[in-house]
Formats: C-alpha cells, structure tokens, sequence
C-alpha cells in the first residue's frame, strides 16, 4: 500500500482526499498499489470531518513514519511549506504539490535535493490545474526541441475579459462580479497585476530551457488599464483581448518571457478559450503547434492532478522521473528586440499624427467613440515604445498583437 | 547507448530516423543515454541515401543483435507487421508503433506479450499523430475516471468538410483537392468510410474501459452523403459539421462508440478544430473536459511521437510502463439508446410532416434551397431512424447533433 500525507486541509487539501476517495479503484490500478491517505497536517481541528481521524498537527509524525512515502503538499506558501517540502525530501520522501509560488521560487533547488534523495519533487498542479501540461513538457513531447509556450494560464483575469468582451461590463464590474463567484481574491492583486501567470511562466521557460528563468526576470503587465474602448476596436478588428503568457527560445539559447494582455486574431486557437479556461500553445520544431486545454483551477481538477503525480511516484520507486531545471540561471533576453504589430487608442483627431509616428499602419473605427485606434505595422518592442514616448499625452491606451 | 531499429523506412520510418538525428541532444537528455539508429529494415536498397550503411533486409539479424533494445515498427498493415512485433516482443525489445490497424486490431494481445517479457509495446503514434493523447490517458489523466473521448481524429475528412463550408466547394470537388494536396489517397475509402477514425477510437475506448473494443463493433457512418446544403442549414443554426468519434462509458460499465459526422454548435471546442488538425476532449469525472490539439498527421510529428514512446522505453529498461487493455471483450452498447437531437433535411414542402413526426422540433431556413432543413427535439436514436423509415423519400439527409 502506498501511503500518502496531505499537508493542509483547505481546497486543494480536501479535493486530494475526495479524489483519492471517489476514484480509489482508478488510481490504485494505475498506481500499481493501493493509494491510501495517513495523515492530514492542519493547524486546525475538524470535529465531525470524516477523515479527524488522519488529522495531526506535528510534521515530525510524517517525516519519521517509515510507511509515508509520499507528501501531498497543498498548503501554499512559501514558508512552513518549503521547510517541509526540503525536510521531506532529504528524508527521501517524495512531494507532489499544486504550490506555484514555492515551484517558482525553489523549483530548481528542490529538485535537485530530490535527484540526491532519489525521490521526487512533482508539480503538475502548480500549472494550469488539472490540464497535463508539466507532463506534455516532461515527458509526452520528449522527441521535440520546445521552442515557445503561449498561454492563457490565469483564469481570473480571462474570466474578467471575456465578460468586458461578451457582456459589455467595465474592468471594476467584471472584477466586482468575479469576487461574487469566487474566481477573484478579494485583494486580486496576483491576478490582475500579473504575478500568478508570472510564477507559472517561471516554471514553464525554467523546464523549456533547463535553467532556471526567475519570475523577478519576466516583464509583466495586468489587465487592470483595459477599457472597454480597447474591447470595441478589437472587435472591429476581428480580435478578441487575452490575458497571455508568452515564453520563447531564442537561437543563441536564451529565452523570451512575457506577462501582458494581447490582441489575438479571432482564427488563433486561444481566441477562443474563454471564461475561467485555460489553453496553452506549445510549439515544437517538429510537431509544430499542440494546444491544451481544459479547467486552469477549482478544488477537483487541481487536486486531480497532484494525485497524478502521487500515481507516478508510485510507480517509480527509489527512481526520480523529472530532473531537468537546474540552478544555472537562464539568459533572459531583453524584450524590447522582440518584433510585433501594435494597437493604439489615441485621443481623436490623432490620426495624422500617428500616420506619421508609425507609417504604413491602419486606423480603425468604432461608432460613437471619442477616440481613435490604431494598428501599427510590425515593429522592435523598444522603437514602439520610443515612439509612444513621444506622443505624450496624445496615446490613451496601447496592446500588443499576437 | 540506446540503439534501436527502424522497420519501414518510409514516410514515417524517414521521420523518425530525422527526428532522432535533428533533436539527438534533448532526446539523450529526456532518455538519460544517447539515443542511436543501427538497422533500417526495408525491402528496397537506398543506394546514396546517408544511412545507406544501415539498411539491412533480414529481420533476424535486428532480433538476434543484443544491442538493439527498442524497434521502432511503421512499415503498417497487419502482415509481417504483427510477425515482427510479436517476435521482438518475444525477445524482450520493446516496439514503438504508429500502426493504427495493428494496435487496433491485435493492441490487447501484444501488450500482455510485452507485459510476460518485461518490456513494451507502445502506440502513441497511432492516434491522433503528434498529440500524445495515448499518454494523457495513460499516464497523465491517472487520478480520473475517464467517462467519455469526443474528437477528431482524422484529418482527411476534416480538411474536406472545412473546405465545403469554408469554401463552398461540393464533396467531389474538396475530395480532389485533398487528394492533389496528398492529404486523401487516391482510394479515400478507408478516411471517407469512416475507418481510419473506427480504428482510433477502437484504440481509445480500449484504454478507456481497460477492455478490448473491437473495430467491428463501432457504428460507423461516413461523409461521403454529405452535402453543401447540409452544410448552409448548419451554418444557419450557428452550428458545423465535423468528422467525430464518441466513446462513452455508461453506467453499467458498457461503451457507446460510434463515428459519424455530427453537427457542432459554434461555440464547442471541437468547432474550431479545422483543416487537417485534429483535437480530443476528454472528459474526466474530476476534472471536466480537457482537449487536445494539433497536428493530427504528417511526417515529423508522427514520428516525433514515435520516437516520444523510444524514450519512454528507454528510460524504463525491464519494466512494462502501460498495460491497462486486456484481451476480455467490452459491452459494446446499442446505440439506438442513446438520446440526442437531429438535424433531418427533407423536400420541399415536407414541413407539416415534420412537425408531426417530431413534435417540438424546429424548421431552419435557408435562402433559395429547394428543400427545407429541421431540427427534431432530444430523442433516442431507435426512435429517430423509425421515424425516418416511416418518412421515406421525405428525408434527403440527417445528421446527428452533439
């Protein structure tokens, strides 16, 4: 029997033990073993809770039962959760967790001590919650060299504009109503100002190049300034405004990574993933494009992948599966080199102005506004920014185009 | 070093074989040790080809050399194919396939061949090319009860039903045009029929219900019979036509499966999944649905997925990885149970019938069609085709709604 401890008992915590509970047979099969819960760590008594039993509130009983072999470690945080998680691992016990902060910040350390312990340090949850896109990078497209990552991986912030898109709501309506639903913190900060996707996109460009991309490295831009104007010219423009994350190998080895909202042509295949979805473009040079898809968070499809990787370290005993993020820092290249198209609400009656800024780019026009769009041609991050720089006042909004 | 052979060297034989020499460094790195091709099994010389020097056309000289641990078998059919897999198979080497109609017709029987001989036989390449959605079943999804798989797996009728809407073109004529572009056979029988998709998801609801689904029991429909008028009421019911499979567990652990064009609102996933690109969803009871997408087809990402199995073999060196389809038969379900709306297209003037025939359903228009389009409520499949039957000559074409 393979007998797992889950460290904490919040969402993700009780979604583990529910999942485990409902899909014992599954799981079991495919572990090789029956999957069984010990232990629960919480702070926290839950009289009455069916599983009180398994409940403590000492690390130390986990770390020194011989029959716990694998940790769940769903607490977050980036505190007791990396003492334990290194704690756990030195003692050779392998740790599957949805923490992406932790992963972010320790991943390529935590890893290694797990090489060392010849256990496991598993993170699949931490990245687009149930959709297996740690796994399609590990180990499913093993034959490619990965060249960029393209994603929608915060569902908050995807959530907010496809309802200022659909439904024509403003940002503080939208944000307002995805607090009433439990889609947004009530500080939405991390969503909205971009760090979530930040420390995902740190650990997808970390396992793409092998080193380790620090989230602090990323360039990062929330959604918070999109209007509703911006919403109306991408219409006209046959676009729709997605909150991306973009992550791109260049030839001399380094990498591209960016947080920022982008118009995407309505045909893209992530143009479509709306609502709380999250999809994630990997190119491969020989595959070209694979998209996943699927449910970025909520208690079961997170927790239903953490337990994929308790399934996994099952399977692999004595042996670590994933080892390729080391602490070497990756080259993170200045995007200001990077080449694209521009949109730009400027104030109206700037169109001769912008013609000249940017020749050979288009206006484009939305009944009953006060202002004007603009779409440049595809230019150097720097020299759009330049530019923007010197039409001062006259630039009341801008996007990147995908 | 990991030395392996190659049996077929052409389309996919050639990819892999470029695949294994374009990405040699991260392929080494994923498998833990240097991934080589020795031998290339083919009956024809290929004098001035780089890897002349490995062609040999014995195959017991690739079985009888201890060195080659893994083959690589896309010569398809089921001929010498299965003589060699299962010899190899015998001999303790592992066999990476991309051969739908052996996997499909003899998977069960060779997987617990491999499972007596401590080694393994894997078929990522056989469905849906380079999207590695045999893994995502197998072992990544591992914490799920997976309750359905809707898609598209074949790219030839999907390339011939996005030109008919897209482009107006009739059946004949997007017929052609995939067969000049090579990506129809010249005898289309096996993609239009609906075949090559029967084989897949033969493949698939195996996996699903850990038990063998043979070919012959999938309700097979085909597009040969589908029409641009089928297509114009699709797109007035803000629907499309697509290629699907369905596998779907019931209740009592039996499986609908069936493939067959389907009208699919705009709106589903699978409606944008175009041209020859194929997607799945999967659904799973914790995590919802998940999709999968991309390039269905062609040379390198079939062989990337080959050659993605190559290291999954060599990184687990006497160890069986996948063994979750045995040789007992499914319940293969009735279909006629099953409940869904139709789309029915009748003569002119058909209208009264009809509505009387299916009370509640709805008339769609189209402008200056000489027959009239209608949608029948949610009904049981048993219960349409008797009211079609009893329709006669009325109906000119139906076509199931997802």
């Amino acid at each position: 029997m393979i007998k797992i401890a889950v460290l904490g008992y919040g969402v993700v915590g009780s979604g583990v033990v529910e999942v485990i509970e409902r899909n014992n047979a599954e799981i079991s099969r495919k572990a090789g073993d029956e999957v069984a819960v010990k232990y629960i760590l919480d702070l926290r008594d839950f009289p009455g809770d069916p599983h009180e039993d398994k409940i403590v509130h000492d690390f130390d009983m986990i770390l020194k039962d011989p029959e716990v072999s694998v940790l769940c470690e769903v607490m977050g945080g980036v505190g007791p959760a990396y003492q334990y998680t290194k704690r756990a691992l030195e003692a050779g016990k392998s740790v599957c967790t949805s923490n992406k902060e932790l992963v972010a910040l320790h991943g390529a350390e935590l890893l290694e001590l797990a090489v060392a312990n010849r256990c496991n340090y598993m993170f699949e949850a931490s990245v687009g919650g149930g959709i297996p896109i740690i796994r399609a990078v590990n180990s499913a497209l093993t034959a490619e060299r990965i060249q960029a990552v393209t994603g929608i991986l915060n569902g908050t912030t995807n959530y907010i504009l496809t309802k200022m898109a659909k439904e024509g709501m403003d940002y503080s309506q939208a944000l307002k109503q995805a607090q009433e639903l439990g889609y947004a913190e009530r500080n939405p900060e991390a969503d909205v100002e971009g760090w979530d996707a930040c420390r995902k996109l740190a650990i997808l460009s970390s396992l793409m190049t092998g080193k380790n991309v620090s989230a602090g490295k990323i360039r990062m831009e929330g959604i918070t300034k999109i209007s509703k104007a911006d919403l109306e010219y991408a219409r006209v423009a046959k676009m729709v405004v997605k909150p991306l994350v973009l992550g791109k190998m260049l030839e001399d080895g380094s990498v591209v990574a960016m947080v920022a909202p982008f118009m995407v042509p309505e045909g893209h295949p992530l143009a479509r993933v709306d609502d709380v979805f999250n999809g994630v473009l990997v190119t491969g040079n020989m595959l070209g494009d694979a998209m996943f898809y699927g449910r970025g968070a909520g208690k079961l499809p997170t927790a239903s992948a953490v337990v994929a990787d308790v399934v996994d370290c099952a399977k692999h005993p004595g042996k670590t599966v994933w080892c390729f993020w080391n602490q070497e820092e990756a080259s993170v290249a200045d995007s200001s080199q990077t080449r694209r198209a521009f949109f730009v609400r400027a104030a109206a009656g700037s169109q001769d102005v912008l013609e000249k800024a940017f020749p050979e780019g288009r206006a484009l026009l939305r009944s009953g506004g006060e202002d004007m769009g603009f779409i440049t041609p595809v230019m150097k991050e720097g020299e759009f920014d330049a530019k923007c720089a010197e039409l001062g006042d006259a630039v009341l909004g801008c996007l990147r185009i995908l």
